[in-house]
Order: structure tokens, then sequence, then C-alpha cells
């Protein structure tokens, strides 16, 4: 057959699109995966079991329900907020995409606080949203909150994603800041995905202000990554509104189970011990990598920014691989040159890490 | 606390989304469902046996693999076609909002033959893409292949986006057509979502033209709604720019295994005895209520569009419904005023439709 190549993707595809890198993630291999902040225990057998019971007894050939009644009403009754201002979705990242399809577009600007979640200015691109960056602070990484109401108030369209405890930083906004935020009336997309992790958590806000929206996931404390599960606070009016953005049948039948399931469980008292591990874990961490001459900024999530330094980071993500420990490399951003992030994983992985820390720097000192 | 109520969803979402309507679906009560065009046939027991046994195995609490190799080779070996030019997706509307963001914006236009599937046009609009209709010819529902034409043919960024065969008509384009359009060198996107059903598919079109990108569901045919998967095919270059307007990790871990199970026993020899009955079931239901006095348009999908007339639509609705028959309505768009969508569905329940309506229709007479 005649093959006609006169067409090229640039006779189609949006300038900004072609501009844009591939997302991409190189899986090295590995023995121990500390690069995605996942929960490093998976699901037990038997609730796997009882959640595989559920959905072998519903058809396979018909879509899922449409208005996902129950497990909304399970998030309602443990967020103690109205049914009607939950939408659930395929991960949160699906409910970010509806949110600036709602709220963004031509004309309109979305303020970045990064270095943050990359996924963030890519959805807003893709939606035709300009960017603003107001950087966290240099060196502590702290929100810089008196820029960020300045970049807010200032005329037009304009709203904020902020994601606390942020990604890959770990540093914490905190109710009281956030209020500061909320009173200029801008909106607020906050992206909760580690505030299982953090010291207290932000939806007390949303009984005072109708100007934030709460974006939260179950694949990181709630271990059900594999199974894409993420939802979505807001006022009733805004969240009907957001809800036109979003696909239907989202959320497919076997997600939902399992996201029922963990819901009910939680309701009937049962208790996830994993996640006081993993804050314990990440302050043991910290301290011990500390103490091997390794230091990291404070995390309220289940993993640390730690700072070897641009000149040695390279060479730590290597001996890290080495013993089969698989990091997370940010030098694409150039404010975290000399940084690696490192999830939290199961005890004995952690020690490994401090050995592996211990090792590297060790051997650093004898070589001096 | 203090409810601060001054802010309102119109202070922050685009005004195209608030003039947007909620997309909804109203499930009456019903035992027989052909209202969605699924597959009446669930899979089989044990198979889902099988792809349960494989999920059990993995942990769920770490992402679905970023590149989903094994299910997008299977794909490729099925279709004959590169895997780079293979994108999966949670459902085909993921990918169809996908291209659109890499295609669509501000400034460009979609080119739509209504009446056809009204998630198209919605998706437009919240992509900021201006929308051109070219309806389908009045009465017989046929492609007005010289207007999509010329519509392709004006000066600007434009694509259409059709679907073949149509939904809800059962309209079928064909490859013979399908090429005049290509011919313009315009971008298509092709939903070929029941593509199973027709007597022809546009796959091979893939070897001649690069600017056609093909959709496709596991979905209808493929007896998999409640798991959510569909792909897209076009050039490697172009399938390249849409999976940058991709969410990664969209696609589960459950889904995965799901397709890539149902590929791999259909690589085995197995054939899925559903399709030619469902195509032979169509074939006898259009016949055997055309006998009873409602006619339908030719369907190459599985389904039926029948026109009672607009003056007992809602009355057959409702007779249907009085049996416990759900089919469904499209009253709200004004060129299928007179119309109902019925699903083909197993053998015994077209058998009550065909006696509901030639109750229906039996019972009118004696009333004259």
């Amino acid at each position: 057959m005649k093959r006609v190549d006169e067409k090229s993707p640039a006779d189609f595809v949006r300038p900004e699109v072609l501009r844009e890198p591939l997302y991409t993630l190189q899986t090295p291999d590995h023995r121990i995966k500390l690069d995605q902040n996942e929960n490093p225990f998976d699901l037990r057998e038997e609730t796997k079991q009882e959640i595989l019971r559920l959905v072998l007894k519903s058809s396979w050939s018909r879509y899922p329900e449409f208005h996902q009644e129950a497990v909304t009403a399970a998030l309602g009754r443990r967020e103690k907020w109205p049914a009607e201002g939950i939408l659930v979705g395929n991960g949160s990242n699906e409910l970010l995409l509806a949110s600036f399809l709602a709220v963004g577009g031509a004309g309109r600007t979305g303020i970045l606080v990064p270095p943050t979640f990359s996924l963030y200015s890519k959805l807003l691109m893709l939606t035709g949203t300009s960017v603003e960056n107001v950087p966290l602070e240099t060196g502590s990484f702290e929100f810089d909150v008196d820029r960020i109401v300045g970049a807010l108030e200032r005329p037009g369209f304009r709203f904020a994603v902020l994601c606390s405890p942020n990604n890959p930083t770990g540093s914490f906004l905190g109710a009281d800041r956030l209020r500061r935020i909320l009173a200029t009336g801008r909106l607020v997309i906050l992206d909760e995905a580690y505030g299982e992790f953090a010291r207290e958590r932000v939806r007390p806000l949303l009984d005072e202000f109708n100007n934030l929206v709460i974006l939260r996931t179950f694949s990181k404390a709630r271990r059900l990554a594999a199974l894409r599960f993420g939802f979505l606070l807001a006022s009733p009016a805004l969240a009907a509104e957001i809800r036109k953005a979003k696909l239907p049948y989202n959320v497919n039948a076997v997600t939902t189970a399992a996201a029922l399931h963990l819901l009910e469980r939680e309701e009937a008292g049962e208790v996830d011990p994993s996640v006081p591990l993993l804050v314990s874990e990440r302050e043991r961490l910290r301290v011990s990598l500390a103490d091997a001459g390794l230091p990291s900024l404070p995390s309220e999530a289940n993993f640390l920014l730690v700072e070897p330094g641009a000149s040695r980071r390279q060479e730590l993500f290597e001996a890290f691989l080495a013993r089969g420990i698989l990091v997370r490399d940010f030098s694409v951003s150039p404010a975290l040159a000399g940084m690696l992030r490192v999830s939290v994983g199961e005890p004995q992985e952690n020690d490994e890490v401090i050995q592996t820390v211990r090792d590297f720097l060790g051997k650093k000192e004898s070589h001096r």
C-alpha cells in the first residue's frame, strides 16, 4: 500500500504540547522500591480476597454505576461532608485535570509553588491555563505565604494550586497559613495526597471557606496505588460544576468495590497500623541519616528529601542502586540539583538505606 | 464556625462550563438492561477467576506499570501495528479527551456529525475547542461526505471527530468514504467503539494515512465495561504527542491484567461467540420489529434506533419499562424526537422486546 507521509504531528498538535517533554519514569532493576512514595505494606491477602469475592459476583460486561452512591456516601460519613460535595476519580490526578478544565483555560492563571509535583504545570499547560510561579523559600523550602497572597490578589482570574505536604520537599502549609491564603477569596486547590502523614488536616477549613477544593488519594497511605482511587471535597455547588468536567464512568467497578470495602472496615473500627509506623520510621530515618552525615528537610509526608549536595548526588543514587535500592532523582529541576527523594519503606528497608549512607559517607571520609 | 458564603461557583468556573447541563443518567428499576449498548453476556466465571488469580499475586499498594508494555505489545500483535503507535486508556473516552487536549484548544475547530455521542461536544467545549456541526443527512442519517470534506477544507486548524458505526444512529461510514475524508490531509479522530459489529474495520487505512486516529474500546463487544479499557491507534509520532496529554498510571492494574488475559486467550485461538450472535440477533430484531410495524434505521452496531414517531415515543418507552425493559430515550435531541435506542440483548430479551412492541402496536391498532 501507498504510504502518505506528508503529514507530521506538527500539522495537528498544539505548539505547547509539541514543546513539552515526554513525562516518563525510568525504573532500573531494584530490590527495594523507594521512588514513588507508595505505602510499602501491601493490603493483607484476606482483604484482597474479600474485595475480589465482591467483584466476582458483579457483571463485568456492564458499566460501573453512574453515581457511585455507596462509596461517595461512605466518604461523606468519614469526612463529615455532604455527598454532593464529593467527587471520586481514577486517582486524584484525574480530579485535578477536571478542576483545571472547569476553572482554568485561556486568559486564566494558575499560581504554582515550585519545586512541586510536575503534573500541575503540565496539566495547566494542557488546559491552556497560564502559570505563575511563586517558589518555596530558598534553602528552607517553606511556603512564602505573603508572596502567594500577593500573587493571588493581582487582577484577573487567578487561582492557586498547592500541595501540602508538598511533593517532593515534604514542606507543610498548615491550616493557619492556608486560612490567610483563602481569605483572599481566590480559589485554592489543595492537593493533600500525603495528608495522612502530617500533623493536621485541612478538612475543617471547608466549613469556613467555599473557595477551597481538597484533593485526596488512596494511592499513598491507603495502599491502593495499583487500583487508582482519589476523591475531591468542595462546596456542593462548586463540586457540581467540576463534575461537568469529569468523564462519566471514570472509576471502575473493582476500584469502587475496593475503596468501599476499605472505608467500611474503617467504619467498623479497624485501624491501619502502617501510617503511624511510617511516620515514626520517617523520623528515625531522618535522625539516623543526619547522624551519618546526610541532612534532609523536615517532612510531613512519607518521604525525605535528602541533601547529599550537587557533587555527590549522582554517586549516592548509584550507591543506593548498587544495593538494589531505587530512590528518586530530581536532577532535572535546578532547585533540587543536590537532592534525592527517598520514600519511607518498611523498617528493614530503612535500615538498608541508613547502612548504605553510612558506608557511602564513611568511604567518602576515608578518601579525603 | 463562621461560614463564608460570599463566593459562588460563578466566581471561579468558566462561563462555558456554568452553561453546560450536567450529564447524568437516570436508571429506573428494570429487569432487562438495553440502554447502554453493553454486551449482555457477562465474562465466564472461569475467566474472571483466572484474571483475579493474577491480580491477587501482585501488590496493590504499588502503582501500575508506567509503560504498560505487555498489554500494548499484545494489542500491537493483534492489530499488526507498532506498539509505539498504541496508547491505552481508562476507557476510550479518556483517550478522546487526551486527543482533544493535544490537537484542540482556543482557535481550533472540531467538526462533529450529529446526532452522535454527546461526549464529543462536551469535551470539545471543555478543551476550549470550537465546534462546527455537519449533521448526518436528514431522514437517512447517512454521513454527508461532501459537506464533511468541505468543512475540513476551510482554512484554520480543523479536525473531524467521527463515530462509525455511529452512536446512536448505527450509521456506517466505511473505508472508501473515510478515505475521501482523509485525503483532505486534515486530522480525523474516528471512534470505532462499535466496530466489531460492523461489516469492515478501518484499521487498514492507518497503513495509508498518518492523519488518522482510531479509538477502540473493550466496553462493548469485549464485555469489559465494568473495568474500563480503551486504546488508541495512530502513527507512532502522533501517538507520542497525544501520550503527553494522557495522565500517567491511567489504567489500573486489574484492568490491565483483564485486558491482557483476554488478548492472550484470543491469541491462543479462543473465539468469542457473542459478537456474531449479537449481529444476527440485531438483524432478527430489526426484521421482527418492522413486521410488527416499528421501523428502525439500518445499523452496523449492537443497537437499533427505532422510530415509533414523536407522538408515540414516550408511550412506547413506558410500555417497555412496564415490562422491566429499559431502553434509551433521546428526546433531548430534536433530531431524534421520535426515536428510541434499543441495545441488542440476549435472544430471550430480544423476544420480549418484540412481544412488547407487538402488544403495544396491536393495542394501538385496536384503539383506532
